[in-house]
């Protein structure tokens, strides 16, 4: 490729924009020509964020609509709200967006408003958004000018649940998702409950009754399931663990059939996905395996011999689940190699 | 009372002993009479445990029944199948026995062979061993002379479980119980995947095809059902938590009537109990929060008012979970006020 | 002692007041009568602090001079600058105070107004003042009426000097304080920095160009030198660790005679103290050692048979650190047994 | 270049093996051929690395001084010792080797056996070896074909004191450098010590009156201090963090004058050094900052205006401190340019 991809990033103070610094920096065919942020307009981003020391010479800028359409694709990596009200201008330049927040993720605006608690900001735009999970959605990805990144535990549990419920094998009003999410997770806000003091050495659930996360997995979940199937129904607990990086999502369904071989289905189902790995049977996968890659590495298992299908699923939460996953889609939708900028392995010990 | 109950720990050296020494030393009515390791025989036990230094004169001792038969109780904190050996000599010499072992605690010992492996040393006194969960057990524990201390999987699980299943109030043959343990559990032995380079800043499930607390839980949770129900059914997976202490159980189960009163039916079940909280509704109990403690503490919650119960349940695995209850049957069992030397205040933060 | 002692803490919802109430709400001689709190007025304490929850039915209060007044002791557990403005109306109605904040520590005003940026309050208080380091001042403690308690830094890093210091042995010039603390000792204030993203598997100094504990250390060690010495001079560089608890001092300072025995005169310096250990020869104090103690653990060493002597130091510096020390202050403020409130074992593993 | 470099990796079972695989896998010049460990030989790489999964299809051989000479340059990522008795071979075949080990970094062969304890198996090719600090030995590893390459703790220390006792600006003989390393640096080896229940949460000294490193550290300081100095003698003193990976170094050292720009001293000795960080006067670099990368990052200061200088420095351990090291000195060897394969950038967080 002659020139290369102009990139900006919106709102790149945390870490799902560090993230994407440190793929797209090193990504061949990408040039990141703004890093925006009001807060710290004018702050090096190399001073904001000393493991870029020596990497970049860039400084956060304002976020400019007219400065954002010099450029080949735009990513929010804002909370959520923020891109909503920025999308339909760039849209309308034809700059490409592909958006970290939940704000295009659910399709029933209702359904949003519901479980974000503030109006929708720009819901002619909800129906144009593909759902960025390249493993569902690759050929509607390739021609969208607008894609909306899974949420990082909708990636891990909708990965370990798309097999089953293709297949239509289990109870889909039964399903049970126990994940686990390091602190990185919650984002670069200050806060007493994500201290170290608070939150190492512990362990508890969150949002048990009701995470924002829940609807974006059930609507992924059904779109997946065959026509007259029961809706897939989802009990999802959210836990914190006292560590950075890592969503661990063990999931559990009733199997209609004990007769399948599971292991068999899932490997054919991802056979040809570069970021998704089914481990052997009787593996383990460790957060720890698939640590700064954009991998997913799933494990299933009849524990007993029993009727009850579990399944066990690992991403990093900053990469498969969030801005690794952003540059996987930025090259599916710009026909680049897909695991271009994404072949660092994962860091271990 | 007059003249202080004399104990012995057999293998002390691990964490459960060093665990009992904290609460034993402490203890007002208990003197420590002997610590036993084989390997460590002659060592002072505050050079091996550095925490005790200037707190006991102890050094470790052979083993030998003739010498732990001047003691009224003995604590056995070794590895399953040492106490099965030891066991009943000393019974026979009218030594009350507390095992914090698995040796005795399941009482079809076919069952046992096949989860641990090797023949039963001493199946004739399995009959005799009482489950030492108090919340269950209390009346045969105090005339009891041989409790099997409850693994820690098995207390948190159970305790969060009990109340539904005495009341009916969920189909027992789907149950799910998925825990997390920090790496304590594993004992103080030398080993690769429990080194801080491998098991910090990671998450993964273990054992996940079956676990040898399985059965022990299935059998105590048999134990509260009403005649005639279907034997409870769980699938149980641990997972490895990057701390230290703590344990995490989430439990889940359908629910046959969504019109009951969880939160009503929790708090007068344990209404009496010294060592379980139950949290307010809405409550999310961290390990943290009893760190160091006997306490076990609860939440329970229908997510989305859905039809499957939620149950939250902590505790420290080395104290609940293993030293502290095996100091709470003693107290039991020598009609000493049940809180004897287990007053200390979790340590927060 | 027929009545206990009526005992508030202003300003309890940090981690010290936390901590005070761990050790005070044990303590067999004392009523925790008030813990205040503006901001969370009229809240349990045990609703604040879940690790107390069943161990105490208080709920914070305003700060009332005439009700704080009812009590024998008060301690301040507020940051630097409240205690100023309290303290005086209490002394004057003869209540003791024990002051954990910085406020009272240092004699010249002058320097705490430079180090604290900030006018003193009270200046005519601080020559009533006694610096609350037992192993030093003892007997000043038992008469006084209202005690600075050291900080953490300062703890660990003048109990490890004062033998040297005391007995002339090295160049006072020329001493250099390597520490390292837990992030609890920065308090339980949202911070960017301190969140577990942000600070767990890092390591690094701060405050390396002038930490406000230097001239605390320095006043303190010059105080024990002998007349005639030239003054102490330190470089003093702390550091944070990815942990909760403890600090670690390691000190260096060259040597005027290599022909002491250093082992012997630390051992004899601290024979009678009961919150000093001085291991024995060829030992490395961990902090864990002492965790959730009122401990100091110390070794001595002289690399190589060189002329600089290493002294390594460790204390949870909540304990001895903080709020451990504030109670050893009071049980010698009130002649009550030194170690009353404080026998708990350190929490190991 | 047309055709990629052979590499082999004898010993590659442990942390550097697998951090010399992160690097080499990805590196555009190089082909791993060969991964030797007699203990797992047969075994499938990626099985004995999960994180490798998909990006290898080695297996760990026999190592075989035929099939090693195949390759153009063999690293060795052996216990110290190892390497003594292969090496000769290698060389004698022409192959260029790059030990990780201590083997061949001390030139004085005396010194070596009474550090490491045996007879030194090789001593006829320590003085050919090259220490492989590229920052002092560029030109000279350029022409090498043995290349020792520094320990870790060697390279934090040499790079943070190299530029003062280049410049002659400090008293050689009052060097301290306090130091501490994440838990990797002990290697992947069943112990005790380094299991998560006992060195999490904690921190203390080890080796304090004797480390490994001392020898190979005060060498190193001699080669670069100007004739007629007095030698460098060092205080070194490691620590233990609770953390993977990541080592600081905090150097203290008397200034013979206060009048020199150290700042600008610093800046000028590595401006043209493309793995050295010289940081804003003020900063406090944290490990955190190049974790996964091979980078040193420094920062000066003199605390106070006083005449010690403290020097901060920190790497990544298994990266510029082994690894990354070893591939900067290989693409030293072979004329590549010197950061190939290496651009990865941190891990943040």
């Amino acid at each position: 490729m002659d020139s290369k991809i102009r990139a900006a990033i919106v709102g790149g103070t945390g870490y799902t924009g560090v993230e994407l610094l440190r793929f797209l920096l090193r990504h061949p065919q990408v040039e990141v020509a703004q890093v925006t942020s009001r807060a710290q307009e004018g702050v090096a981003v190399a001073d904001w964020f000393p493991s870029l020391r020596g990497s970049t010479a860039l400084t956060f800028s304002a976020p400019d609509v007219d400065r954002l359409s010099d450029c080949d694709v735009v990513f929010f990596a804002t909370p959520h709200g923020v891109a909503q009200a920025q999308v339909p201008a760039l849209l309308a330049r034809g700059v490409r967006v592909i958006d970290l927040s939940a704000d295009f993720r659910i399709r029933d605006v209702d359904t949003w408003e519901h479980w974000y608690r503030q109006p929708h900001g720009c819901p002619e735009a909800v129906a144009q958004a593909v759902y960025g999970l390249p493993e569902v959605n690759r050929a509607q990805i390739r021609g969208a000018q607008l894609v909306a990144c899974p949420g990082c535990y909708p990636t891990a549990t909708q990965l370990g649940f798309i097999p089953l419920l293709e297949a239509g094998l289990v109870d889909p009003t039964r399903l049970v998702a126990n994940a686990a999410s390091g602190t990185s997770g919650a984002g670069r806000q200050a806060s007493v409950d994500a201290l170290l003091s608070e939150a190492s050495d512990s362990f508890k659930a969150y949002a048990a009754s009701g995470h924002r996360h829940l609807p974006e997995i059930e609507q992924g979940l059904r779109d997946v399931q065959a026509d007259g199937a029961a809706p897939a129904q989802l009990t999802f607990v959210p836990h914190l663990l006292p560590m950075i990086r890592g969503i661990h999502a063990t999931l559990y369904a009733p199997l209609n059939t004990t007769g399948e071989d599971l292991q068999a289905l899932f490997e054919a189902r991802y056979r040809d996905e570069p970021f998704v790995d089914v481990m052997p049977a009787g593996s383990h996968p460790q957060t720890r395996s698939v640590r700064g890659s954009n991998l997913c590495r799933l494990a299933v298992l009849r524990p007993q011999g029993r009727d009850t299908v579990v399944v066990l699923s690992v991403i990093d939460n900053l990469a498969k689940g969030a801005s690794g996953q952003a540059v996987q889609n930025m090259n599916i939708m710009f026909g680049l190699p897909e695991q271009a900028g994404l072949e660092a392995l994962p860091l271990s010990p």
